[in-house]
């Protein structure tokens, strides 16, 4: 237990009252203190959004051995912004998020709450990462791929990440002991198709019910999902620029 | 008026109520068939959200000059897919997000739903600018900007946009005559110093507000801040794929 005098910030999407955080917990707590900041309810597809104009309540909660935990109204972002200036009053040495009841490979990363926590973290200058397990059941089982996430926790732990840089781990649907071991990756350029279940309600009104399937090109040999569907853990190093410095001179041609 | 046959889209954070969107229709029929689908309530904040666990209402609302329109609940995300999927079940030559009430330059850009509906119509392959305002009155005078933001829309109408990029255009609050010009820039690093507002409810229970001051740290020259603080309208590339591809070879050192 090399870094027992370290903090550990812990939150995710799913809810406080998840399975996936409380495996995060139990395996984050060998390398530091930990406090838990979460969400008192499911936020999956929050994105990076925060609360402007609702009051945001925290309340204590128990979790499991007497870990400290706080569970708020507020989105993921929101926990990382109260967990450092209002619960911690500091900077913890890193931030987990997850670990996530399904994958947020691809441009899946926009989308998910999970995500938008680690990188709320990176724009603080913490390292951060947010860890995912293709896998929606509640009762998916977290703890056989402890030994590579612990791995994963340790050298962020010893040896930081890179500047502003958060990153995205996730994990294959497939038993721990065949994992192939880990990949660093790009983001996927994979989009959902979506659509929506129109349905009418009891006075005849349509609702709408956004669905859709994702398109899962993964021919991409140095993408995620490319890794992910050959057994290997992903991890893409994830930036808060969104900047496309590819094409700043171009544009620079339009003369307007 | 070259575009009379080309099909804009146009959405917006503010609501479709906000004087915001009105001026931007206003500028863009006069090059295309305007089709507004927008949040019927204020989104700020919403960053990416998408609306997974609650139905999706449409109605359609009357606008000026009988331009077609439709508010939606759901957030500006939502708003993109409804339109595309659902309301011209077609792509739009363009999608046109603002004009927003308040800047949205440097790390702003993922907070905003007005950048990440522009971010969500760039996923779809569909050339979108988000524009804002640096002034967050309800009465802002949008249209003298008229000329500036009607050449940027004939501009990516006839020319298209960079694959996989959006366009992230601010505005600086001087007068129309005083701005200088455009300036295609990075997004500067800068940041919200995040405090909490803490009070006490009527049961003496706290809650809590977000607020805090931005950090506007415009020093590096080829920033959106620095252009926006000397009266130049500033425009950054700005793509959905997050990763850091500058530190990929460092993290694949990490050999765990």
């Amino acid at each position: 237990m090399p870094h027992k005098q370290k903090l550990i910030l812990i939150t995710n999407d799913d809810s406080i009252y998840a399975n996936g955080i409380k495996s995060l917990v139990q395996m984050a707590k060998t390398f530091a203190r930990v406090v838990v900041v979460a969400p008192d309810k499911p936020q999956s597809g929050m994105g990076h959004a925060i609360t402007l104009n609702h009051p945001i309540r925290i309340q204590s909660v128990s979790m499991l051995d007497g870990v400290e935990a706080f569970s708020t109204s507020g989105t993921p972002v929101d926990c990382v912004k109260l967990a450092i200036y209002e619960v911690l009053k500091a900077k913890p040495d890193l931030i987990l998020s997850g670990i996530n009841h399904g994958e947020n490979s691809s441009s899946n990363v926009l989308y998910s709450g999970t995500m938008s926590a680690a990188i709320e973290g990176a724009m603080e200058g913490v390292p951060s990462i947010g860890i995912s397990l293709s896998n929606y059941d509640n009762d998916a089982n977290f703890n056989q791929y402890e030994s590579w996430v612990s791995d994963i926790i340790s050298k962020a732990l010893t040896d930081g990440l890179p500047e502003h840089t958060c990153l995205n781990v996730n994990i294959p649907n497939v038993p721990g002991k065949d994992i192939k071991g880990l990949k660093v990756c790009h983001q996927a350029h994979a989009f959902w198709e979506d659509r929506f279940d129109k349905r009418l309600d009891q006075f005849g009104r349509p609702y709408f019910w956004l669905t859709g399937a994702f398109s899962e090109k993964s021919d991409d040999k140095g993408s995620d999902l490319y890794a992910l569907t050959r057994g290997y853990i992903s991890i893409v190093p994830t930036t808060f620029d969104l900047t496309n410095y590819a094409v700043l001179n171009q544009l620079n041609t339009w003369n307007i």
